[in-house]
């Protein structure tokens, strides 16, 4: 039951309806298990597919990354039963183990979709649990698009009760919220009871993973690919009525008050199918971390327009948001994943290729020896003034010029969303070499088309490369 | 490399070879690949053997408890691998999940092990996940004797590290420190080398189970279990090249500082080898958490030599270590897990049984009304000069007469730890009902003598009920 109360600070809530902290796990599993897809408005339903189609281009792009050769070789010993297709790929696993890989694909090349308020990456946990599931047992497509936006909303709410304090301490958001996302979306296939979906929550909350030191290595998509499969087994642990506490999120010895020292509990409960933070859900043109987008905007702007070549650049001055150095800082990456979380290399390379796709963080552009006499000329600043969204670049010419370009609205950003054209494109290119472009132009029809499909599986089906 | 330096008090370590912090995970996994058989000495093989009887006898006797019926019956259908046995029951899973439900199995009744130093329940996370990984793949006894205590020794160490800090905040610390104990117990058998070992103790790291808030459903038990599952991902990730941080336990934004505010790496890395927590396990003569133990003993006693019954009884007057009433403070529980958790239940049962083993902790023991009645005579008060193993108990009784007992190393604290005898009591008590007297002391054996034995495997085979 939503009791109105007062806020934290003292004032009474704008927007009225909050919660006590004993009700938090029970109003969201209230909402997850009454919420409709009729009732969801159409600019959600809109942007949960753009959800969708972001999240199989980037599956199916990560798909022959190392990392996933590796993951298969580990699983399949392991994995008889084979319902469920890992996508770009012609494997197949249970839909556990599926989910998990595909998940890892989805978030290997840090091009998924982004929830800004918390850097989560929502989908990469949601979307391959439900899709695998969705191989099992028939989904009809409106319910899987209902699954994947209430899961998105359950985590990024969670997310934003708990951040920054949670992301600052050192955990991966993404992998701590994402089995929230996921056992809440599988659940709603479950058709779980309000008492299941607490234990849901509940199992879920128990299994938060990653930690920020992963950053660079296959451990971090590994974080997201773990959330799908916790969160899969404890939707389908609390379907056979295996127990939990009913208040795990909110209880004092429980999950938020164990990992952050932040709890804002209206962030959860506040205006449940009113107010949607699925709707800011937002996708990458570069296949990095956003907080590198602007400088890499500026860097492909100015390269463009004054036709620059590395070898006519003497300095390039940056003055960033501080999470771009505490983030990003690494001056000598040594692998591809590596290369995501260097500001230096991430700028070299857009000004080298006018790009900065899953090619300019491949292994071998790391190493390339161009992009490495480039990198020492990248300065950057942490300047408190400048926003997350926001970038200063100005490039130092060998002639003596200067050419300058400030950033107010990174593109892929709120308020500069990527078009659904600008969406068919991403996807269409990180399929390329994977499926024929026919077949991926199927599987893009299919993802745009899913609410008018009697079953889900078929994006499952159109991703596998004949 | 091991360098030799300050302790964090400013004087110099005792125990000589401590580590710098960028030298934890390496050290510990330089260790564990190192670690051979023929090195152990006995008295830590002979523990290593207790550990064993003691976890096997937990495992089949909790195997039919509602929790793995419900487990069991939601996992099955996406398991379509049957490689390994669930101790005590007739189905098989693939061995990931089937080492989940034997983990499980083995905690439900709370009466597997304690490392008290710690309260983690060691062999729960791995013992399960090389037992079913021997039925997959040959494993001789010594090796999976040697790859017990190594699993042991590091989720100890680790705990250690960080303990209580961790504990006290929140976490289950039996499911956060066990998937480290499940990586190294697999990756030993798996052969890995030292960087793969780093990477599988980095991806363990990644996936902490559980909050305390769990205590007294389901989810409990779920941690160490899900904690089994964990590890063994973690190694046969890394085993296949899987990447991860090098330093996961000890960076900055790594496991032990994102988990707790205490980091003692001495714990973890200082004489290795040479000094054994795995020797410092012990056995529960009582089905319910340690904390509750000194007054269950001193119940029983009093019972005992007085023939006391509960129409007797006026008050029962405790004074206890204020962890008992943190943890053990319910005063009305609803289930026989919740019981575990009430002081109240646990000292009224004793008294009118004269046990505290898994019937007294069922859920219709809870509901008996002379024990409901007599429940509310339990009088607990938390004493800080009494210590965890002690308690000082006075029955006041109707006819005016007082009883009085002081426990000072309840039966099964490491002071006072249970015989080889008592041991084997206890298991064959467990695997009563369930497998027949024979095929139970078959499995006894099968476990007193793996040292000699070529399979671990037979150890799974003789817990099958015929």
């Amino acid at each position: 039951m939503a009791v109105t109360g007062m806020a934290s600070d003292g004032q009474r809530s704008a927007d009225s309806a909050t919660t006590l902290p004993s009700e938090v796990t029970r109003e969201l599993a209230k909402y997850i298990v009454r919420a409709r897809y009729e009732d969801m408005p159409a600019a959600v339903r809109r942007e949960g597919l753009r959800t969708l189609v972001n999240w199989v281009g980037a599956a199916v792009g990560g798909s022959h990354h190392d990392g996933i050769d590796r993951a298969v070789a580990a699983l399949a010993p392991f994995s008889a039963a084979s319902h469920a297709a890992i996508l770009g790929r012609s494997e197949r696993l249970d839909i556990m183990n599926a989910a998990f890989v595909n998940g890892v694909s989805s978030h290997i090349l840090d091009f998924d979709d982004t929830h800004l308020k918390t850097i989560i990456h929502p989908a990469a946990s949601v979307a391959p649990a439900i899709l695998a599931f969705s191989e099992y047992r028939n989904v009809a497509g409106r319910e899987f698009l209902n699954a994947l936006i209430l899961g998105v909303e359950t985590e990024c709410r969670i997310g934003n009760a708990v951040y920054p304090d949670h992301y600052d301490r050192g955990w991966h958001i993404t992998g701590t919220c994402g089995a929230f996302g996921a056992a809440a979306a599988m659940g709603k296939l479950l058709d779980l009871s309000e008492q299941q979906m607490r234990w849901a929550l509940g199992l879920a909350a128990s299994q938060p993973v990653g930690f920020r030191e992963s950053f660079g290595s296959m451990n971090k998509s590994f974080n997201p690919g773990r959330a799908a499969h916790n969160g899969m087994t404890a939707a389908v642990l609390a379907h056979a009525g295996f127990t939990s506490s009913d208040r795990m999120i909110e209880a004092s010895r429980g999950w938020a008050h164990t990992i952050s020292d932040k709890q804002d509990w209206r962030k959860i409960t506040g205006g449940l199918g009113a107010h949607y933070e699925a709707l800011l859900n937002t996708y990458k043109p570069f296949a990095c971390g956003v907080v590198l987008h602007p400088a890499i905007d500026a860097a492909i702007q100015l390269r463009n327009r004054h036709g620059l070549r590395a070898e006519d650049i003497e300095r390039i001055e940056l003055r960033v948001h501080p999470l771009v150095l505490e983030l990003t800082g690494k001056t000598a990456p040594a692998t591809g994943l590596d290369g995501k979380f260097s500001v230096y290399h991430a700028v070299a390379a857009a000004i080298i290729d006018g790009a900065a796709g899953p090619k300019q963080f491949s292994d071998s552009a790391v190493r390339e020896p161009s992009v490495i006499a480039l990198r020492a000329k990248v300065a950057p600043t942490a300047d408190p003034s400048i926003e997350p969204e926001q970038v200063d670049c100005r490039i130092v010419l060998r002639d003596g010029r200067t050419v300058h370009q400030r950033i107010e609205d990174a593109t892929g950003s709120a308020a500069s969303p990527l078009t659904d054209e600008a969406l068919e494109v991403k996807f269409l290119g990180l399929a390329e070499g994977i499926l024929t472009s026919q077949q991926a132009r199927r599987l893009l029809d299919a993802c745009w088309n899913i609410e008018r499909s009697p079953s889900a599986a078929t994006i499952a089906e159109a991703a596998v490369p004949r």
